[in-house]
């Protein structure tokens, strides 16, 4: 299963993957995509392993996604319930993880409200020289990997399902719509987007796009850093030039928090300057496919009619491919353990 | 295990079960509760299944009861916990239900407070052509048919403990006692049990079994319908009559809510009208039987001392008939998806 | 694995362990320690039974050890959640007690906040002539039986890794620091540390280690008894004549409700007085070691250096032993039921 030349044994952050890397995980959960359509939807590969959810911040649907795709890896897993926590004791986070180190712990999947705790967490492992993998399942407005990872393989095994590659992308167009300053989706999509060599366009209100966001982003993808990648990002405060002749469109999730913080005037006024339609999606190349990383707000986001269209909608593929991605990425990271 | 003539493969309401399908269930459940008095409580029937427990509503019981069963068909188990749930975030529950079923869930089995939620559910299942199979684990005043499966299961074992059928309680009288008006459970018992040819006698106060609740009864059983069983049923005001040569006795739980919305006057004015004791069943037949679906507010339903004594409640054994019957309910399911 | 002479099927208290009880203990978590070293670190020993964790008080890190303990035990678990539970609906603990043992539960787990509850269920199945197990997961202020004897096979191990026994402690010197009067674990650990032989130095506050506190406990261990164990315990107010020579230092955890009921004037305050330090330990023996049963409020019952410091700390070795001792306890429970 391309395990071979895997080394990494945290996820953390798309910003340095390698294609190498992006081509491994496709492959990877290529074949765990083949095992689940199996009556029998196991393999042994991590049995005896314990897999740890830390989910600081609750999410149902990625804990169940990473809780099953352990189930099918035959792994052990143990829940941590932020609320009956000893959290709530003083005790700090990264105490907190050393205790389940100490109880045995081989990968920790860790959610937390804020950017950065799953680093410190997979630092602070590697500092005392342990072989526990931490496993980032979002941080803040940082970085969620595994679902920018299982965006890609619903786009790539789209367009060949057989043999999934990062360079399946190359030349097409993305639009990314939405709250893109306090996305930590966005984020990781537009390192995995870009480094397929694809044209990734964004767009959404000034208020949660800022001028100043664009310059980060240069800053970031045409500036100095370890990779050599040559990347497309494009920012737009208009829906009309992101999704003129888009291959695929990927709408994020609006909080409501953010009316009540003015950055958006009401959901109605959203949907009506930046919602996915059918109408709309007549702009884009005919064969356009629509995603979002869930759960949508129908009618806001996107219309509810679009939303159960499977001409137009990969919003179900998301979540089946989020279960063979996660298997991937957990097995990968266990034989990089090795 | 009977399972060559099972069709169904959603569990939503007992109003169109045959006899032979109660019977299937009753000779399946026999069968695993054999393998419950095994070391080793174990059969792998439904390994690398998944099945989700979405319990909108809270329950610790029953859904302990479904997870063990679960289990000891050596599926995987998924719980969805409504608190920390994408609920919340305004996501539509057939969107959640969506959702389990991308991940590859094989079986939902769904609690909610409003009645036709998991039927809901089961249409959108069968519209979108999938083989997942959905469980009615309680909806609202509506039904609750594997608790009145494993009560049917609890008296028929008394009666033959090694060929449990439908038919052993032809003539029997039962009385089901207390809050009909709101109980699930009342209504999928009063289906089986009229089914099996006994007498069913409903009684509580007037506010809890109003004299429409007789007319809606009978225009639903003596009526028109798909299913040809003559049913007998009758509804009382008071204790007496329905105690009266009574074989098995079913009390009902008395919600607290009740009082506030001024449907019963106090707990101790019920106990004292309604309440089963030791002296009023001296009015059944001498080895009358005491079922309550629980947990039990000892003293109110049923008196304390009565509650205790294994010569007279199946309170224990309607418990574990429970893991038996949810059993033999999802693995004839899963047969019934092939 | 030294279970032949094992007889008891419930742990609840200390108080009447006897010795060659502690080294069977010792001796079966060795055993099992050493199958947590392997990569797949499970056996099948409890395989088709069911653990049934009722914890009416909440703990992550306790119920997580004694979940990974069934699990790699290859037990089933099942998970009672105070808050989505019947508790609220009126049930009686014995009653819901009864529910689980009545779904086919093997042994039960159970952590209240009263003390004797975990000894009363057990006295119920006992009258019930069942024949399952109760473990006291921690009781009120009463006892934590497997904390105290993580907290001994942590220190035997120490001494003997290959061959941990109760006699090893003989003649040592330990020092119990913090809130005596309100802990369960300083209970617990009084019998454990007292009958291997060892001195065993109580020091806290005065309103935290009253002068009745030493009367009760000499009443209880110099006085009458079943037990012949020769018992050394001591009593201090100040920390100097507790640390002086002592082989292992023990710090409690301190509630921050102390603070509000005005039986510790701050943190900083108690930190001041008895807080273990680096230069604290310099009154100790130099191969001294620090243990705390967790979650530790750093900088306040130890030094957060001392803390992080592996040639003091046991902290980590603790929560590791913890897994092995509760294997080797459920083990030995199930194994004393035959």
């Amino acid at each position: 299963m391309a395990a071979t030349s895997w080394k990494r044994h945290h996820i953390i952050s798309l910003s340095d993957f390698q294609p190498f890397e992006y081509d491994a995980v496709l492959q990877t959960a290529a074949s765990f995509q083949e095992v689940l359509s199996r009556r029998t939807k196991k393999v042994p590969a991590l049995q005896g392993q314990v897999i740890a959810n830390l989910f600081f911040e609750s999410s149902t649907r990625t804990r169940s996604s990473f809780e099953l795709a352990a189930k099918r890896l035959s792994a052990d897993t143990l829940n941590f319930a932020p609320g009956t926590s000893s959290m709530t004791k003083g005790e700090t986070i990264l105490d907190t993880a050393k205790t389940y180190l100490a109880m045995g712990t081989d990968i920790m999947v860790i959610r937390h409200r804020e950017a950065g705790v799953p680093l410190a967490i997979a630092n602070e492992m590697d500092r005392l020289q342990t072989r526990v993998g931490v496993f980032n399942a979002g941080d803040g407005q940082h970085e969620h990997p595994s679902q920018a990872l299982l965006d890609l393989f619903t786009l790539c095994t789209l367009l060949d399902p057989e043999k999934p590659r990062l360079s399946l992308l190359q030349g097409k167009k993305i639009a990314i719509v939405g709250d893109i300053l306090h996305s930590r989706v966005a984020r990781s999509n537009i390192w995995s987007l870009t480094a397929s060599g694809a044209e990734v366009h964004l767009v959404g209100p000034p208020t949660l796009l800022p001028k100043a966001f664009a310059d980060f982003v240069n800053g970031n993808f045409t500036g100095s850093g370890g990779t050599e990648i040559p990347r497309k990002l494009f920012l737009h405060w208009s829906l009309e030039p992101a999704l003129e002749n888009a291959d695929f469109v990927m709408a994020l999730r609006i909080q409501k928090e953010r009316m009540t913080s003015h950055l958006l005037p009401s959901l109605r006024e959203y949907h009506w300057r930046y919602g996915i339609t059918g109408d709309r999606l007549q702009h884009c190349q005919p064969d356009v496919k629509v995603l979002h990383p869930g759960p949508v707000n129908r009618g806001v986001e996107i219309s509810s009619e679009l939303m159960d269209d499977p001409k137009f909608s990969l919003i179900s593929q998301q979540v089946t491919s989020g279960v063979a991605v996660r298997m991937a990425l957990l097995y990968l990271m266990s034989s990089g353990k090795a």
